[in-house]
């Protein structure tokens, strides 16, 4: 059976989703002969306000992308139907596909200003068109990655799980946003299409509606505990520590027979119920019953939990995470660096573009991050190089790593930045990001030609 | 051809685009005899800072996923795969559907903390399975449409186009977006996947990389103009003045054959920018050429331009728009308020839920909105009532509106709200919204129940 819904059954491939002048630049260069290799570059000029890091994320789903890129018949007669196209240019889309080389940074790595996360080397059209899908989608899932390591270093090892679906921006925000968190360390989401695209954990306890639904809470309590005995209950929809005596008054009806995993505190002033909540349950001898706290929750009041001594075992975590509330775009720019083997760049003020191929390399001291240092891609500097050949020819060069994987990776790269860019504190100065001087060199070079353009 | 790409093929339907708790709810409120027809309202309890009102937007795409909504055999077996669900249950879902009524205020309608803006009326597990889908769907496209409802407003007429693809948070939000703004009154929008999927008019100039490919700015514009030759030209790549001198120069070699649009600013001090490319432009005799306006701009960017004299006679509006950046997420609330012919609600604090089935006048005085009242359902209260039947029995009680008779709405109704609450500056005081007299009685009614309970 097929389904007519939007999330099942999309109007248009990928490839449509672009920008208009995406495709009238196409024409544009195909019309003028420009067929050379160009070199485009994803980076980002500053990191957003108090953050001192971003950790990349969304380059698997990207490739993907770049290997099944076409246009179906449906955008074809679309474009047809627009003014811009004349019918041998749609002919031409007919056989268009992705056939250039990436380089990049892989998920789960902390990356600076400047650094490109993402090198596309292509036929110039091939890889202009690919701008609005590259920004889209690394932006959105590097802003989510980042935020939610925020959040899982604020927790201090205490599980973190996503409940941010319902407010994420839409189904695509919602589903790679699970993923994105579940790489920068979150525990599980509570959105099972998530779950089953990814196979992430899912988790989740019950809605206030459900003990509104029954006549009073404890009846509440007893049926979801009947069906699910190792659950953990939801207290506050009328009063939050009578809700947790109550969870205390079932245990007791149930005896040994007592599985429950918790209570959720979902509104108020969680740090003193918790207080609260922990010494009902104790003095009950309910030890093993744990406080999970959701509701508004960020980084900063986690931090502030913690730092007060709130006895929370885990967090639920939804608005903040799901949109990066403080943040929720970055300005990344997808800049062509370099077009036939020579360097390019923009001069347009505020706006750095450095021209040409390149590598970063990241240097460490007994393990700590140190220092980046942006190079040509055929310099030799010291560090450890991050940029890596990922696609070759349209095709990737190994299998997509296992999310487990790249989640494993993320918290080791994490792990190699010093502390204090790790913590919520501004440091006394940002992470060093160095130029080398033969790319300086080689940015004044190209910056004079152009003056003299 | 099909594709494997995540856009077009998502491993889900839309059912599972749920958080888990919703299926273990489902399944409790089964084996408990719980299948009542229950009544939940989607309503914010606030309007976001600097904010007077919000757009409706949404309406219409959710109630498509509702009348397609059911789960499909990968779902199943994913479900059976998770510990929370025995065979017995999966096996119930295999014939859900959504049967249940519909009330909403349309889409392109202002609307006011409190008032319901869709009112579900199902069976218990139905209504309560779609709160994940009801809450992300109708929360974003509200943002958005209400984000440029005051990008539109601030614009004084001018045209404004959507440019936020590429910031939008991921795909869903980006095509969703465009129909947001489209109903809020923006011209077009640079997406083709979204002028495809809505048929909305899509627009767009040329980038940064395309002057770059080229030997020099002149170069670059005459090969534009060759293939394209009613364009925009992108001005500020190396120097902006410098540009529209180019673009000057282009003109006059083209002679009585020029068909150029226009010149577009896209970095810098914007306002200066505008009179000096103004002035070049009409010393060269070139008044019919327009300034297109783009780059960081958002309504209080746009108000001060056109306030200080500008002449600018579109724009160009990206990231802002796209992500609602001064509003990332809405604090909406899908609450139960009927279960078996019975209020309920919530009483933790600062989180009013009113009971019962309800209904929103709106009182107009010489055709300006004066007044909203929320009553009950069953009331006569003076006004216009705002919220229809939109789907009986899970069917819709007539065809989806035109995308363009949505947008005449949005503009009709827009207008009839008084300008201090349309412009940017905040009102002396919020719009009235008042609770009838026998709703509020109802309401204490309820709440003593529930102390009692």
């Amino acid at each position: 059976m097929s389904a007519s819904s939007p999330l099942e059954k999309p109007d248009s491939s990928t490839a449509l989703f672009a920008d208009l002048y995406e495709l009238t630049m196409l024409r544009a260069y195909a019309e003028h002969g420009m067929d050379q290799i160009a070199v485009f570059d994803l980076f980002f000029r500053k990191v957003p306000p108090g953050q001192n890091y971003l950790l990349t994320c969304g380059l698997e789903p990207l490739l993907e992308e770049f290997e099944s890129f076409h246009f179906q018949e449906r955008d074809l007669e679309y474009l047809s139907s627009q003014a811009f196209f004349p019918q041998s240019f749609i002919e031409q889309l007919k056989d268009f596909r992705f056939t250039g080389d990436v380089y990049a940074i892989p998920e789960g790595t902390p990356v600076f200003p400047h650094e490109p996360i993402v090198e596309i080397v292509a036929p110039i059209g091939q890889a202009q068109i690919l701008e609005t899908l590259v920004l889209n989608q690394i932006g959105l899932q590097t802003i989510l990655a980042s935020k939610a390591a925020r959040i899982v270093h604020a927790a201090q090892g205490r599980a973190v799980v996503d409940f941010g679906s319902r407010r994420a921006q839409g189904f695509d925000a919602a589903i790679k946003g699970a993923r994105a968190f579940y790489i920068a360390g979150v525990a599980s989401t509570s959105n099972l299409a998530a779950g089953l695209k990814w196979n992430i954990p899912v988790a989740g306890t019950m809605a206030h509606s459900f003990i509104q639904a029954f006549p009073n809470e404890i009846a509440a309590f007893r049926a979801f505990v009947t069906t699910f005995p190792e659950t953990i209950l939801l207290v506050d929809t009328y009063d939050t520590l009578d809700g947790v005596r109550r969870v205390v008054e079932l245990a007791k009806e149930l005896g040994t027979a007592c599985r429950l995993r918790g209570v959720r505190l979902d509104s108020g002033d969680i740090g003193a119920l918790a207080v609260a909540s922990r010494a009902i349950l104790d003095e009950a001898g309910l030890h093993k019953l744990q406080i999970f706290a959701s509701g508004g929750l960020d980084e900063h009041k986690i931090a502030q939990l913690l730092g007060q001594g709130a006895p929370i075992d885990a967090f639920g975590v939804g608005t903040s995470m799901s949109v990066s509330d403080d943040a929720p775009a970055l300005d990344i720019a997808y800049k062509l660096v370099e077009y036939a083997g020579q360097g390019r760049m923009k001069l347009s003020p505020g706006k750095r573009t450095l021209p040409g191929r390149k590598q970063v390399f990241r240097n460490f001291h007994d393990g700590e991050a140190q220092e980046d240092i942006i190079a040509g891609c055929d310099e030799a500097a010291a560090g450890i190089p991050l940029l890596e050949l990922v696609m070759r020819a349209g095709r990737r060069i190994r299998p997509a790593p296992a999310l487990t994987g790249i989640r494993d990776r993320a918290r080791r790269s994490m792990a190699q930045l010093p502390e204090n860019f790790r913590s919520l504190p501004p440091p006394p100065s940002p992470y060093p990001v160095r130029i080398s001087e033969k790319l300086q060199a080689y940015e004044q070079q190209i910056r004079k030609t152009l003056a003299r353009s």
